[in-house]
């Protein structure tokens, strides 16, 4: 299907058809991207103030056949949110429809449109006394609509799910035009198909989120944190196990940590205090979150003497203040700011069966070994299965000299995972950077369907063309 | 699109090209269902006993044009599972199919078969020390394959969600009769458009569900039942909040009663003890399920007190033995008994926003009396928004005497419910019942995906015609 550029043209049609509409030339922030892979080609920049004229401009832009590529906080890590080639399509920012439209505490609901930020949501929440569990390294720039498209994961997966499972209810402008007026509260809704979960996590393929119905949770009352030594990655899942059978769904994270990560803060000279003298070649973060009534640092000193007795941990700190558990957390999120420091060749967001995390954790090094000697540092959110396996160079070395053994890497890593019945993206999405990885390692029927799909509901292909499906 | 007969001609082929397919003529069994609104065509019935043979089956069809109608227990409520009109159909039946394929204790999950039926699923997690929580009155029949087809609800939709929640991964054989491998364990996978959701709740109409990964959650070690009285069910609505503050997760179910169905027992001669000398207007039945260590009779008690200071409870009874727990769900599932012996005109499985079911209830009578004199039995999963509401004809009279005024009735509800911000349908489904009010009360862009997906995937609409969209 050939598509028009977003010319001056087009532009100044849409001026005329969409009265009062903020266009104009894109600024260069809009065509990057955190990793640097993807420049986009510029073409205009709409910023729509409601569904109205979100709906008038890609009725118009479907008209005319010009490609439309949403755009939320930009914080994407797989570069869904450029357009590096093609046409120069129109860019649509959801900012300027940041509101908070309403919250129904008493139903744990928040409704809110695409464009307002998450930790604006998550504050709103807070403010009726709820959490909006979502939570993730961007939330002070990513959107409600970008975290929908891209089906965000985060810390808190494991006790509330990821951006999918928040949701209840979408305003959609599919590619026609067309306002689909999905804005329910409902828990439960069963007529017909279940196109809600088909638009979250499309990554702007299928049609524009303008808004969304959210669900909140209770604010735990009281917290507990614990960072425990454990022998191996299979004794950190048998603590996984142990600790939801104590603990029921209190456990809200159970976070792995490898040495590599701690030493990379010490090398990077990120000065963080380590709660063990020698750092442990593997631990666990545990944090729960418990209702009014229950004692987590007892929950988690329990925990620790049934673990003990099994073989399953052999040292332990648990927080004994808000500072200390502050601190734990401080020590988590320090890891990716290590890795970014030292600088990695190759990272993987990837996900497996819980039970065959052990042998990958075990047969991975091998794989990498016949490509290189390169340092690991595996980590990540071990209660959803989901691992980051970020490979880098031998100490002394540069990044850069490495760069002509990523595909290598990567296609080694993915290859096991794939092997072993994992997912090539747990959380971050497919974007344009795994595209051809898609077509590689997808089901082929599967595959199929989702062209199907794309081509009934988007004929002109003109949604965010090159993003997930090839173009 | 003109379809085929499934004739002695087509079923002749068919067994020489599925050497060994059990094929023979349709039971009549297979023709009927629960509410008898629906009376199938017999064409000719098979029963594969692998995927591949599913594969075949579905193959043939869609080269012959021949509708195909999956079938799992036939427990459904709305008609889904038979084709009254056209041609005579396939009638695919998973009954040989019900392998419980593996189960993963430490993962929490299990892998079935589509024709494994619900309460073998249920039986294979407690010999794993799991629970599977999907739970329903049907659950001595209804399979998986169905279940997840309907998406089915159920008792503990509030605490572990409903079917589509408890699903991981799908194998399903598409309408042009390729397998499609999606039996994943993953709880994180982000790669490309949700079909596992797409699929269900399709109710058979994009695919034939033929294996699944499914959930399991630790058993709570310790459970606990009160009955409460309530003044209003504004005060139910703001005892949920206040009991899932106190006891977060914790509550497994959560359900309103009304005297009407209290009544109903006495009048239909069930004998069922029940815990206050005179039945209240309103009471909720109330579940938990705590960790080890937890004790639910103290959270009983002290929610009971909390909610007695604040005016939201003026009796209660809390369980002292299992004996009692049992006995108070005995009552609860009593009512759906004791409604089919008084025979409703026309029965409602309705969900509202949980905020304004107060209101809907305050205000549906008004608009069924300006139809006659009816009695209700409005009763239901109010954790999850969800009533189901009944009409039942005057005390001394028979339910023949106003099936005159049932569409009328529905289409009252109907409008209140839609006005509200409603479904008309929370759990059922809408099978071919519902069709026409999908029709009348479904979003129009929603239903236009619909069927634009429908069209892409069964171009030749071979799946299920006539459930849940218009053949």
């Amino acid at each position: 299907m050939d598509l028009t550029p977003a010319d001056d043209d087009f532009a100044a049609r849409l001026r005329i058809s969409v009265p009062g509409l903020d266009i104009g030339p894109v600024q260069a922030r809009y065509l990057e991207e955190p990793r640097g892979r993807y420049h986009g080609l510029g073409g205009w920049l709409v910023r729509p103030e409601n569904t109205q004229q979100v709906a008038a401009i890609v009725s118009a832009a479907n008209a005319a056949r010009v490609p439309v590529v949403p755009y939320g906080g930009g914080t994407g890590l797989v570069g869904g949110q450029v357009m590096p080639s093609g046409v120069p399509p129109l860019i649509l920012s959801l900012e300027r429809m940041r509101e908070i439209c309403a919250v129904y505490p008493l139903e744990n609901v928040i409704v809110a449109q695409a464009g307002a930020i998450l930790n604006e949501v998550q504050q709103a929440a807070r403010e009726h006394d709820r959490l909006f569990p979502l939570s993730l390294a961007s939330e002070g720039s990513a959107r409600i609509g970008g975290l929908l498209s891209t089906n965000a994961g985060g810390l808190n997966v494991l006790r509330y799910g990821n951006a999918r499972d928040q949701c209840l209810g979408l305003e959609v402008v599919l590619p026609d035009g067309r306002v689909w007026n999905g804005l329910t509260r409902l828990r439960k809704d069963n007529t017909g198909y279940d196109l809600r979960n088909l638009l979250i996590g499309a990554e702007g393929t299928l049609g524009v989120i303008t808004a969304a119905a959210l669900k909140l949770a209770p604010i735990p009352a009281e917290q507990g944190t614990a960072i425990l030594v454990v022998p191996s990655p299979q004794a950190a899942l048998d603590l996984l196990a142990v600790t939801r059978d104590q603990v029921g769904e209190g456990v809200s994270a159970f976070e792995l940590i490898h040495r590599q990560g701690l030493d990379f803060m010490t090398e990077a000279g990120l000065a963080q205090r380590q709660p063990f003298d020698a750092p442990p070649e593997w631990c666990v973060l545990i944090d729960l979150g418990l209702a009014a009534g229950h004692e987590p640092q007892t929950a988690l000193q329990d925990l620790f003497a049934t673990a003990l007795k099994q073989g399953l941990v052999s040292d332990g700190v648990i927080a004994q203040s808000e500072a200390q558990r502050a601190a734990f957390w401080t020590l988590r999120e320090a890891i990716p700011a290590a890795n970014r420091n030292i600088g990695s060749i190759s990272s993987h967001d990837i996900s497996l069966p819980l039970g065959v995390i052990p042998d990958f954790i075990a047969h991975a090094p091998d794989v990498i070994a016949r490509i290189g000697r390169f340092r690991i540092n595996c980590f990540g959110h071990l209660g959803d299965g989901n691992l980051h396996y970020n490979v880098f160079p031998p100490k002394g070395h540069e990044r850069a000299e490495f760069d002509i053994h990523r595909d290598a890497i990567k296609q080694a890593i993915y290859d096991l995972v794939n092997e072993m019945g994992g997912s090539i993206s747990a959380e971050h999405g497919i974007g344009r950077l795994k595209v051809g990885d898609l077509e590689r390692y997808g089901d082929p029927a599967r595959l199929d369907m989702m062209r199907a799909i794309k081509a009934a509901l988007d004929p002109n292909g003109i949604m965010n063309p090159g993003a997930v499906l090839r173009a």
